[in-house]
């Protein structure tokens, strides 16, 4: 497919993108953003145009991706005449509906991983989500994934929404965690270093069982004396011990229902 | 070194580790649990004796490694005469002292892995924390230690009580919320496998960099509109929408002070 996209947004998200259509064969005509310096990083990686100016979005575009911060879409796409083009949002929360207003063939493009500009990432193993108004445009949308990714899936809005809040948790809140671990070991001034092998363990475990078959720890164990005696150690760790105490309940009902 | 284990406990701490001390040579002469279908399954595997009988404990043991429930440690040892001998428990919280009335020759030997019987560790890379009363059985631990793992660290009983909460947040905590997440994509019957490349780069990522440098989400970018529609969606998820809650406040806590 000789397919050209604009892309609004220059952030995490639109950058390991951008750069896996670049690498597949797609071109990218111009990035959009507000910030001058994020357009045209983005740009000069793509070897693309850029402008800050919303009234300068190329018009010859075939497709639109817009990969903005949820609330800033409405305010960025109303200024735009996309003259029906197909208009493309990454969003794992956003209706496909909230695209209706802007252009009569919209999509949704929903690649579900972790994106940090300085990582290098294997598109191929992302589950990417497809959504659209019509098989015409699904059926773009689902050739265009194939490209990039190995697991392609058509998932409408409302459950899109849950593997969104899924992922919350699985990726969002688990890194907090580890966040919360690196300050109480820094506490005691033990290098965060002893910990990456149970992290990685943790997850890889979960590539093979359910997590469910694999919990545990105090918790699920029930050892209200560790559990005691850890929250008596969190005393100086503010809303650490409130959630230590409400994950191991949630642990412990959980598994002795 | 041609040393003779006794092993207290059958559970997923005793089997890996004992499984890994014969595989480097080390003798296992007798396993003690009250359940006799865990003290058979391990001594099987181990080719060794068993008993369930604290009487029958082999006295010729060199070492006596402690593998049980902390709650249940006190009532098991209570009942026993190690003659001196050097006893080592393999708890993360219980400190070195709660040893002392039982032998003049105790120590810990405890590995921060998260053990399953049915999965196959690589105990190389698994760092192993050791503690001692004398600096001869601290030797004698330590040389045992490196002939199994790469990273053996000296760590006392206070810190080896923070480095064991910091596990549970990065390792049990973590683990209960792949469980949410699986729950809340069974709820759409959205199959969990979706969820696993994102599971295995959240935990990579941290490997590279410290968490709080890759910290990603709506709650770090304080998108309140998606905050406030995912609790919604968490309405019929009991704890979960609390969790959700107070997760986002800690995230928003941290990022914007």
């Amino acid at each position: 497919m000789s397919l050209n996209f604009c892309f609004i947004g220059a952030g995490n998200l639109a950058t390991q993108l951008s750069k896996v259509f670049k690498n597949k064969g797609f071109g990218i005509t111009q990035v959009y953003s507000r910030t001058e310096q994020s357009a045209k990083t983005l740009a000069d990686l793509l070897n693309a145009k850029y402008t800050t100016s919303i009234h300068e979005i190329d018009k010859k575009a075939d497709i639109y991706f817009v990969a903005l911060k949820d609330s800033v879409v409405d305010e960025v796409l109303s200024q735009i005449n996309f003259e029906n083009k197909l208009v493309v949002h990454c969003s794992g929360s956003l209706p496909l509906s909230c695209l209706e207003k802007y252009s009569d063939n919209i999509g949704v493009f929903y690649p579900l991983q972790t994106f940090s500009k300085d990582r290098k990432i294997d598109f191929q193993e992302i589950p990417v989500f497809i959504e659209s108004n019509s098989e015409k445009n699904e059926n773009i949308l689902l050739q265009i994934a194939r490209e990039l990714s190995d697991s392609v899936f058509v998932l409408n809005s409302e459950k899109r929404k849950m593997l969104h809040i899924s992922a919350v948790f699985a990726c969002n809140f688990v890194n907090h965690f580890y966040t919360i671990a690196f300050d109480i070991l820094k506490s005691k001034d033990i290098p965060f270093e002893v910990l990456r092998p149970l992290i990685l363990e943790t997850a890889k475990k979960v590539q093979q069982f359910e997590p469910e078959k694999v919990q545990t720890g105090p918790a699920v164990r029930f050892d209200e004396n560790i559990i005691n005696s850890h929250l008596n150690e969190l005393n100086d760790f503010g809303d650490y011990q409130q959630l230590y105490r409400l994950i191991s309940k949630s642990i412990f009902d959980r598994y002795n229902k």
